[in-house]
């Protein structure tokens, strides 16, 4: 990240600062949310020969103003880094933020529910959204399409059912889960006899879903699977979907529209260039 | 991104499907917008081995319901790229709608005025952050620290002074221009003097730019720099600083705020797999 | 693979052979057993600029003396490539033809049994190892330590307690099963009222393991989990531990201990340079 | 490696450990042999962050249950960690007990032979296996098309003689020696004549070989070049081809045939975890 | 470059020197000229375990027989390193004395002259030798194709005339300058009205030069650009260039020309391995 | 390398040529010497989406004003990679021409020496490097320190002795040869008696090394090793080294002192873009 975004080396700080000038500043918080990335944060000064120190954890709620790290070194590493490392303590953030919110909505309508991630993440960026999301409360669900089987509409379009599709992927592995995403109550039963893991709700209104449960429970399939509620979830309408009955929703909100988390960096104050380039010590 | 977010390989579709099973499939806009990444889209297909096409070109507006891309070939293949593909042309497309509406307000008030992004973009996607805006009718602006002198803020206070700066920064290359970040009109004349080539008015309201570019105009500094607005501006307030009398207006919001743009991949209606394995050809 | 054996080229062909003699070749097999790595094979001759052709399918048996696949193209590439695709082969069919002995004898007493890779494969050849065991009719179990929760007794250890450890471990993610390793009855008792997915006996008897089962079995708890039996089990004892009643078998037998398949190229026989240089046909 | 076998982390470590839990473990031999692979097993835990020790050196003579190895460091690293090093250990270990088996062997025949690897060795682990080759008391032979010429059965078909493809081989550079493969005795004594640094007997049985040796003295040719026997040499025949008067012998059963040295990790007894996830000192 | 230079490793030092002698060693100037590569030099011994000490900084002039760096620590990695890390401070230094000369002869004639680098650089060596020049006092000129316009002598065939080339180039971005490359006086002045930030002489003589800025000058338009030659400028007339009233001179003699700067790497005298593989202490 | 001058694209060939326009141009010559490196600017094209042919083969002369290469493709294709292209066939050109005028200065003396190179190449371009030199008649000499032991000045030093380094040097593998360094005819003698493949005379003067060469052939030693010259030997003082006796000369004058041999590209000349962008047929 750090490489993308030199190229040839920084112009600006090359040109101003000399070599030797150290300094000293904070990454402020500028809207309240939940704290992630400071690892990465960290690494990445460390890299251009800093050292910072994160005055939060990765997961705690900031406020508007809170001093989340601090970080003192050579003024052009800090300088130079400071876009990469506000991108991602910013984008990650902006993930963790967005994930609490549907988190803390959903449980208080079902207290042991999970907010997932989907797989629509921003591409070669979808570890640290994974893990933002993780930081937010969530779960990170598939982290590619080799850790869980997904039967999705277009599989079972192309196989022909969905007893055959779940008879099929067993001889996946054992060590995998099988889940199957279905759109009305008639196909979550059968999913269900077939032996799913997981049975997503793909696009169902909560009452839709509510009645699917009713029914699975009514067979005594219930316990045997792990439903999942999906399709266009957001703050506005998780709560609804947490009191259909399912364990789970999942939701791309959090990744694919949630704003970043604006932050600052910002230089210690007493901090200036004394006559011969060098700092002078705050007061 | 397709090693990403395949691993191992998609365990789904390599146990629903036999290797020599074609389909043929249309990517589909769910929102109005501005499509970006086709170019990506059709690259990712074709090292899975499927042919894309695409309908529409980058930079087109598409209508919900429009079918933007085709593709065919190896099921398997197709529905493996399927999220990397779909991932790309949403957070472009998004990206890029957010830029054209950013353009069309300001481009109301002032018609030949130019938005740009910035560096706040996601880390390791900066490259594809920037073409999507570009598409959109934006500026890329910086594509790294080394193409561009900024001097901000924080450079300034170290160096002790805007003039002095600006000296300095002479000294990066003939063949770089060089921006400095003002928050007053009283610097920007500072700056205009001491001959930067474009100043950002950073943070500053509407009426304070109109104020520092009339004095700028007053003492005949006006033509000689470009001047840009900068700092919490998006589609709300945009029209207010293209009035301002800047020239450009750069924001995060297209890439740090603005939502992705649904698609979805549907395969064509008669597909499904025979009795052996094979595809049946559509009625 | 091709770069590591070539460095900075082949000096033999170079240097013996013109760059427009053409030849074609057969990759012959010296030992019976279960041919893996074809495709592999294919894409280096290919990369090289020769066409290779299969005459067996991954996962079917060849017998000594058997050519498996023919290669037609430039001398150079073919003989440079060589080392590379035999290595290819002879490594995964060796691993393939030793999970097929495996799954042979331990399904002649129990029919639907799996036969599992272990993690104990060759560094940077994971990939190549676990697709080799697919081939050869076993499961390629986990793939990394990213897409299941596997707690050992170092673990369990340091947590404590194996009902302790389950509970912890279903934070991980609604996604991933997950597996305890346990070496008496009485905990594989525990584990499976506590939830685990997969109860592996690690280092058990045949005898203990078939204890364990009846014990589950009589606690009507066998029927919830996967049981699988692990420890230094090769082709000579895997039927006994086939009968002991468990769903699955895993095992570093094939890839740390079972040797590669012999396999070699010839070339075609009736060619041979003629005076200028240039390939005679074959009569 | 430790990439390889993450992905996006270690699931079972990160949920029943807290970071700050640290342990101490060592690496138990559980088969005698030759021990290789240490600084690439201390190398792969300090990249995790904890502290290895070798207790023994590279090539020493290990025994059934002997400590190879202590790590210190957090739990979470070590465990992460601990396939990786054991794999590598167990691989690498194997080649030179085998490779030590062999020289053995055939030095209680002839005391200066040179048992030397082939280029059969694991794609992506060439390095790693020729290192452990040498570990064990033998030559490493090529390392890859471009450090030695080495003229095969194939070549030679293609450029139409002995002779001939040694003139030619001359041009491929004086800091390169010229090795060629022969499988009659006629055959080495036309190479020993054309100049060949090293004649290797291919497929060829003691006797053979022991009647071109006669043959070769008797023509003065034998101190010109170096001799080497490959084909099918393993710990059952080595001492045979010892005797037949080559220098150096040549086999793949080192890389291709030998099992891995079983090792384990066994954390220190007295660590458990105490009430709030720390370490309790060993008493 | 060390991987590069070192495949399977340094044969030579391993087989003659034990892994724990150390040694310290100087590396000598054995011509005159400017330093550069310190910074590469001393990261080079890093990486192989040793530690360096520059005594002069880059860009200094040193003189033949100066030592410019000392290190210390294995015997073994100095010597692996000592080769590219000479042919880094050569090549290196090479280029930015060739540049000081081209500076020198031209500032003599015109104080403020800019000495600038084209893009004829060694394909992957191109940051290095752009860092060279800088170091030689020159400027960079641009690093890639993506951060200047620069319209060539090709573009404006293609695109049919000087203005309308400027006027297109005007969408690339309004953080970039714009280049562009006449041959006549004439065309000069074209491009200067239409909004050049640079313009290139390219392959003119000095008298012509003379006359376009003459011209220029009187249409009151030589202030409002940057005046840049270019074409087989060498030490030799880089001084009547620069009496030709240009800002900037572009050559490719620095990269493409001049020779590499004669460097050493010299054991430090009373070094001599001790009798048990140890050094001695020097007295 | 093309990604490296590309960076986020050819701002240039993007803002000025429309996608669909197509050239013609050719690659000519505008010095006489040796042509090197057209595979490689046949496949920078080729990536690029162009089509190249070599008029001349690599290695033969080439005079000015002679074309080398034709390419035809897509205009922004061609130009974006013109330059990377430029560079590596003016460098290997470079290279190649330098080593031809050294062989044929040297083969006027003593028709079969060889012209080798060093290890004095410019970091990352090593293997062009290397290949230009053998494109030019010359030999590689060592890739890099794992092809063959070079027991250098420094070395002996250390390990205290000629004799004492050849015996050890011997154990580094019975494939490599071993040569070493001298700058006395004691020495050369003491080395060809311990079996030294290879003795380099390093800065030597002729003379002194003809009367080396004299001892060691009234020794009868000569016949056993080869000798090689090194240090400082040009163009100039070729021919003298050539005619000491030695078999090779080894130089770093083609890759540190040569200058690169001078090319253009250019667009054949009735190519103009028409009205709607469009290439006009060449009449």
């Amino acid at each position: 990240m750090l490489a993308e975004d030199m190229g040839y080396g920084d112009l600006t700080t090359e040109v101003l600062l000399p070599p030797d000038v150290t300094i000293a500043a904070k990454i402020v918080a500028k809207q309240g949310g939940i704290l992630a990335g400071t690892v990465e944060a960290a690494t990445a000064f460390e890299i251009m020969g800093a050292r910072a120190e994160s005055l939060k954890s990765e997961g705690d709620l900031i406020t508007s103003g809170e001093i989340v790290m601090r970080v003192e070194g050579p003024a052009r590493s800090i300088l130079t880094a400071e876009r990469t490392v506000l991108n991602l303590l910013m984008r990650m953030s902006g993930v963790a933020t967005a994930t609490r919110e549907m988190v803390d909505r959903a449980r208080k309508v079902k207290p042991n529910i999970i907010i997932a991630a989907t797989r629509k993440v921003v591409p070669l960026f979808a570890y640290f959204d994974k893990r933002a999301v993780k930081l937010g409360g969530g779960d990170t669900h598939r982290f590619r399409l080799d850790d869980c089987v997904l039967i999705k509409d277009n599989h079972i379009k192309l196989v022909g059912g969905i007893a055959g599709a779940l008879r099929r992927a067993k001889k996946a592995g054992f060590s995998k889960k099988i889940e199957i995403e279905v759109n009305k109550a008639k196909d979550a039963i059968e999913a269900a006899k077939a032996g799913a893991d997981i049975i997503m709700f793909d696009n169902m209104a909560p009452d839709e879903i509510k009645h699917a449960v009713k029914l699975l429970d009514e067979l005594r399939l219930r316990d045997k699977v792990l439903l999942e509620a999906s399709g266009e979830i957001n703050p506005e309408n998780v709560a609804e979907y947490a009191a259909s009955g399912v364990d789970i929703i999942s939701s791309s909100y959090m990744t694919f529209r949630a704003p970043a988390l604006d932050m600052s960096l910002e230089i210690d104050k007493d901090f200036k260039l004394g006559a011969r380039g060098k700092r002078r010590k705050p007061r």
